[in-house]
């Protein structure tokens, strides 16, 4: 991070985590069957308050009243897609994680119709991010081929269009609003080794998006995120038991936790 | 619980849970995309054998087979609420759990049909309780408002329409069967930080329902859950080593911890 | 296993594995709903690429990217059955586990119909395979009634009739071509108290497919289990610990931990 930016933000995001435990934001998730149970269980060691509530004519009515929702395509079911474009229609504030997006001739075409409806994040890791921006063909799969920096102008223009935030995952993450890009080091290798990593993350800044502004929100979850995994991965002896060790450090990381990461 | 009850609970009870063991009954669950794994694990760990047959034309055939099935509303799929109906007109012995019942426009008319089809067991929150009886709004999702004795009058009542039990999860548990009130105390609050916890209450309560009567099957299932999250509590460090260490201890509470959460 | 087999299989299978780490497959899964995260982490955590893909329209463009393939019909939505098919119809590698197949009216015939269109390796425990085989009624539910070597015939002329592998899963591994028949020994029971032993086996199965020929692609998969179980279960106090173990421990399986199993 810039040395500016780092001052605003620790301040900030260590509070929007305070206030997060403080108000148990109701979180709505449409995702994926593979991360279904890690992001319920991620979220309420957080401190938030998961919903599950994926369903045509369920889903547009629970975006209303939840403090953020999170949209993933990892296993867009055709009752998920017509959630989705429900949770698109709503005053909620959401975050769309375009898993595997760029070839696949389902979830492609629904990722750029929700793009187009302006998500207040957009986050995916750097193969997601080139294609859902037009750069890219996608990566393999879940995996991605480029890196976060290769991600880094196409991340700019996507943000400036769909005038949120969008964020990209990898080894550092990077948030920008199009104008500023903060970037948020740290993290373990392991999340890499587990399912859910990322899905999750999503998860958490929809959670964040229900007591912070969407850049801080990003930021935040993304330090969190970092913060949990270092904590896990000293506490583990391989990517399952890392798994439950991040679940155990996500309901214990503190808001200097969080200071602590942003201000590297 | 009454001194009355307590003798003659603890002892049957205890009994229930070596039948299960020796039995291994065959319990059809149709539940929530968060839940299933968690679900099928407990049933395991506990000595049942689980089995998620939720699809239409095979939950009804299923259903007369199985020792004891599970109806969970948590994310019902147009599929799920078909196979639903036909649990609820075979003869099986059949726990409802309305997740998030109330203002949901799906699920709300589908749980309120499903009672009207007499569930053996009804099982929730008390916010659940109380939407699915006629007095209440519902929850926050799967958040419960209001405390179980809020909802005592409401579920004895909801058991004496149903003409079977209605169970009552919360910091003390409620069973009734519409005259007898038995309350299940214990238990430990990390349960209410995972997933799951509430709806492999409701699968413990049909696998159960195989091996004893069902006012019996919902206070052991009960007593079970509060027995093995102490324990499981005791042993770990957050709520993902708990998750994990319930089911550890799912598989090594015995008939004399049962007793022991039936006496107090 | 017989000594010339055990000579050449043992060499290969270790190699298999060195090879999978190095390549990384893609391996794509249309799997049930009770072991979608618990396969995907075993698939990362054994080295290979899991993907979820298990809609219509993209099963079957995916597959024919895909190192190998896994099609278990343990909860097989509407969705995943056009998916299946569209698999089956590809030319890509793949695994079939016909989970519960026998009695249930929706799968049984699918099964059917896949086994038809010549999967490279069938999966399953003993009742499975002699369902599907024709030669027996089913298990009960999931459950195997009958032991590995009761289905050996049935198994080696189910394989003649696909011109593929079939595995039949319990406490002894049997893998045949139809001509030869390799036995696997070694495991923990403690595979059987936890939900997706055999499902991720399938996974693994496939992901071998990747880098070797379908015969050693199962004994090598099997043996990678069963070397991992019994590191496993050393490490743990349930079922529940026990699942989270096998995680790590399918990191750390060596090519010589797999040569053990095989020489034995």
């Amino acid at each position: 991070m810039n040395v500016a930016d780092a001052v605003d933000l620790t301040a900030t995001a260590g509070d929007a985590l305070r206030r997060l435990r403080n108000e148990v934001p109701l979180v709505q998730c449409i995702t994926n069957a593979v991360v279904t149970n890690f992001t319920a269980n991620a979220l309420l060691a957080l401190g938030a308050a998961p919903a599950m509530v994926d369903l045509p004519e369920e889903a547009g009515p629970f975006a209303a009243v939840a403090g953020g929702v999170l949209v993933n395509l990892g296993t867009p079911t055709a009752e998920q897609r017509v959630a989705a474009l429900e949770v698109s229609r709503s005053d909620a504030r959401w975050v769309l994680d375009p898993v595997a997006v760029g070839a696949l001739p389902v979830r492609t075409p629904l990722a750029h119709e929700l793009v187009d409806a302006g998500p207040t994040i957009v986050r995916g890791n750097a193969s997601e991010v080139l294609a859902i921006a037009g750069d890219g063909a996608g990566g393999r799969g879940v995996d991605s081929i480029a890196g976060p920096d290769d991600a880094a102008e196409a991340a700019a223009g996507l943000a400036r269009r769909t005038g949120g935030i969008v964020a990209v995952s990898g080894p550092i993450d990077l948030v920008t609003d199009g104008v500023r890009t903060i970037r948020v080091t740290g993290g373990d290798a392991l999340l890499t080794k587990v399912t859910g990593g990322g899905c999750s993350l999503g998860a958490t800044m929809a959670a964040f998006l229900a007591v912070a502004e969407p850049l801080v929100a990003a930021v935040a979850a993304s330090a969190v995120h970092a913060a949990a995994s270092e904590r896990a991965a000293s506490r583990s002896e391989g990517p399952g038991s890392f798994a439950i060790a991040f679940l155990d450090a996500l309901a214990t990381v503190a808001p200097e936790d969080v200071d602590r990461v942003l201000a590297r």
